[in-house]
């Protein structure tokens, strides 16, 4: 008699995005005439660059040409990809990462959820409260939680390291010692950063204690100021303790087109095996590599051209970033985040609680945001706003809540 | 201190096709006069069809203006699309599937290879010897197999079912009943297909066990006779214990663009859960979609044109699996399969082991093929070759091997 994996029924309610896009579906035709103002789900909206489209179109047309065509991919992407990656999101920046040791996917979304399959499952994680959920529900769905405590709100087996305001949203070593730690800066959901020296302290606290640091470094891209590290392997010793996960979603505009990539050095080692090798294992086995033309469009954005246009790209967004940050303090709410990334993260008013200010900006201004108590307890009273709207949807969401 | 899935170490060496490219690309470093010919793995050398070219391009100019750009896919896949599924793949054929219970995905493999999480880490599954590796290196990573003993070249606790040239190579009711059975038919990589009774049998075995059959269906294009299911939803009482998996790869030569899909019917429960549910959380936690792009190419293969030229692709294929059966047997080898599937499957000559024939035939011949023994220990004697090269290089092959 088969059986189900009981550890799904954990999970509370749906994942949470789909969620709100169910509320909002529903709120919309409930309301055929409201004009409906994303600005939750961090979903760009700029049409992809130039640069990229060309390469898109050039790569469709290998793929109708017998002497052009390409098949299956390599396991761990092509090797055009994967150099660019290395020279210019690494070697530039100082970082000695090789092509080998990169893994190109469909995005980081995948990787971060697939990533905790190479651990033993009686490992203990540790996440930032709020957190993006993809981090704890793929160790629920895999056993390594315990039981959703509905009074807590948390899963018991879970280390919760506290993001708030008194801490200026930076997560603090926990009093017990993780054998995984997710972090993930320039930060979703709260849009805060944290300095290189405080992340070589995370990084020295994982090589002396045996923990990995899974980093999600998907923002980096937004990174406007000095200090403020892009890789983790900026750090000493991070070759040693930590995976970084880099998305092309928020920093070319892909999140329809899915591209993302992963890097395990061959440094890192746990009871004297590769993860390098348990990974590629991995993809190997249940993966099939990224589309042809996806990774040719990912390459594009390395060229001069392509580099132009998305640094475009993301100013428009960080204007998009400053004008919700500005307008939320002008009308008298209290609003971080939006500098070094493309998230806002503002109190909500008057006590309500992340939904019911979702709900009351969803029925008063018709403007979607995000709970912040969808992210984690410590997210309760919070709300978050993204910057991957237009610049007209931007304003207008602004002078909406400006006249609530 | 973190710790590794250890399960991973109770793999065999890397998986299989891995394993054969590296050893090609050793051969061909050796040699670089050789002209090699790959039938080995199932990849496919036509180009794209030209309605598929058409759609790409023209998706593509949509994600370069930004009243047409797409964003992140719908979870389960973009509803003209499951919508086309359910029609042609299923309504035509009488089988009553709603694009509700389609879920869009980047392949075959990696639904084959992921669909066992939402399972019991307990579930004793059952796969046919020789079988195409995915299913049960999945589950040796989830801990589900038990130990690898070398001398059997099994794992101590999957139900193997042997699929020989004294059954037709078609598996039989295993003593011990599985939780989960794992079929693919047309088989890779036997080519051996299975009779509509004769699947109606499995489905009855496994509603009246309780079990769930995960039934890979992605050679289901490849089939010219009569009395073989292209679904195993054309069986009575299938969508209360199957899962179908269906790939674009070999259907449309999508290997290189990646696309497939997965049906799950609602009536589909265990312990009172739908089986849906679990994958739509699944798929909403730790995958983001396939590409728009990628879908609306996959969508022209349904259109009167698209249709047309994949068939015709088919035929070619199909017209090199004649070639290598026939030559085969002409030469005085023993071969099966290529009929309904893409895949020749030929005794080893002269009592040589699988590898040792592999060997014999790249040094020879310079042709790549797949050694039996690869997809378990009943394929040992046995070597598979694919109809997916050029009409050229098949040809080619098969005058080499008839001069060996």
């Amino acid at each position: 008699m088969a059986k189900i994996n009981r550890n799904y029924l954990k999970l509370p309610g749906s994942y949470l995005f789909s969620t709100i896009g169910k509320k909002v579906r529903e709120y919309a035709a409930a309301h055929p005439e409201a004009e409906i103002i994303r600005l939750g789900i961090g979903d760009v909206t700029q049409p992809l660059a130039p640069a990229v489209i060309a390469a898109l179109h050039s790569a469709v047309e290998e793929m109708g040409q017998a002497d052009t065509f390409r098949g299956y991919a390599p396991d761990l992407g092509y090797e055009f990809l994967r150099k660019a990656i290395a020279d210019y999101d690494y070697g530039r920046i100082g970082c000695s990462i090789s092509p080998e040791e990169i893994f190109v996917s469909d995005g980081a979304k995948c990787d971060c959820g697939n990533i905790q399959e190479i651990f033993d499952t009686d490992s203990r994680i540790a996440v930032c409260d709020p957190v993006y959920p993809v981090y704890v529900d793929s160790n629920v769905m895999a056993g390594r939680t315990g039981e959703y405590d509905a009074d807590l709100q948390r899963f018991r087996d879970v280390i919760y390291m506290p993001c708030t305001e008194e801490n200026g949203f930076a997560p603090e070593f926990p009093e017990e010692v993780p054998d995984l730690i997710y972090l993930c800066f320039p930060n979703n959901p709260t849009g805060a950063v944290i300095t290189r020296e405080a992340l070589q302290g995370w990084v020295d606290y994982a090589n002396k204690n045996g923990a990995v640091i899974l980093y999600d470094a998907a923002y980096e891209a937004y990174i406007s100021e000095e200090n403020v590290p892009h890789s983790i392997y900026e750090c000493d010793g991070a070759e040693t303790c930590a995976i970084e996960f880099r998305s092309f979603s928020k920093t070319a505009g892909f999140t329809g087109l899915r591209l993302g990539y992963t890097v395990i050095p061959m440094a890192l080692t746990l009871e004297g095996v590769r993860l390098h090798d348990l990974w590629a294992r991995r993809h190997g086995t249940k993966y099939n590599g990224a589309p042809y033309i996806v990774q040719r469009a990912g390459e594009a954005i390395y060229s001069p051209e392509g580099r132009s246009q998305i640094t475009g790209q993301i100013a428009y967004y960080m204007e998009n970033a400053k004008l919700i940050r500005e307008g939320l303090r002008e009308a008298g709410y209290t609003a971080s985040g939006g500098v070094n990334a493309p998230y806002i993260w503002m109190k909500t008013p008057d006590g309500l609680s992340s939904w019911e200010f979702f709900d009351f900006l969803l029925e008063n201004a018709n403007v979607v945001g995000t709970p912040g108590v969808g992210f984690g307890p410590h997210g309760e009273g919070y709300f978050r706003l993204t910057a991957f709207g237009s610049r007209e949807n931007t304003l207008r969401a602004m002078e909406r809540i400006r006249h609530l």
